[in-house]
């Protein structure tokens, strides 16, 4: 099970690759995000995104799912108090092959709680080596001991 | 058609309200963010939650959801490169009553575009007065001149 001591500063966790689905895609957007440019490609040829574009929601849980299917699925996770930085570097379209990642930017215990660990990482969605999503994000972690 | 111009600092928009369903709030954290705590109420009772809660991501999902039917279905937005803080200040659980609202922090033209307005607002998510869910953002909106 990985705990606060598991998450140095550094750390780098690779947290596999998909490929964006389409319909699942659109589904998403339906229900969250009907934005014209997020739902059919005629609507998105005269936006900024030239074709249909995913919710910028859409690749934060993609991101997600990916951090917990690698890691808090099996860590002692408290959750999250939230972020502090959210960037959605460029579109991300279907077919495209976005590769996640985590970094461990910080991670201390905390003084007032001494047996849970802070974790600060950014969260990184990639396609080939240009980074399309990241968050700077804070996790609470129970330590080991 | 509402456009840059239509967003001032200082301006507070009310998103309307929801309450929060048990069933498609399953149905998220089972696509997006399958932790326990989720999940089942069993799982949750000895988490930080206490009875199952929301993933903070489907908080966030209903609150865009909130923010495209009353302002950006009929706008001008450009889209959004991000936000600089993301709060989840309170656990959401089924059957809360939460009411969203946005409030615009700052306005200004781009310099390099002047057609193109960069408006930073707050959305928030409340429950009766507390604040559960914040998120202060930049969305790019086209001016009307």
């Amino acid at each position: 099970m990985i705990a606060f001591e598991d998450l140095p500063a550094g750390k780098i966790i690779p947290l596999g690759d998909l490929v964006v689905d389409r319909e699942d895609m659109l589904d998403f957007a339906r229900k969250f995000d009907p934005q014209p440019f997020h739902l059919d490609d005629e609507a998105a040829k005269n936006s900024i995104f030239g074709s249909v574009a995913a919710s910028g929601w859409y690749t934060a849980s993609l991101w997600m799912r990916r951090w917990v299917d690698t890691v808090l699925s099996d860590s002692t996770s408290q959750g999250s108090p939230g972020g502090r930085e959210l960037s959605w570097l460029a579109p991300v379209y279907p077919g495209d092959k976005l590769t996640f990642e985590a970094e461990v930017l910080n991670a201390r215990r905390s003084k007032s709680r001494p047996t849970l660990g802070l974790v600060e990482f950014e969260g990184r969605a990639k396609r080939d080596d240009q980074v399309v999503y990241r968050f700077i994000a804070t996790g609470m972690f129970s330590t080991r001991s």
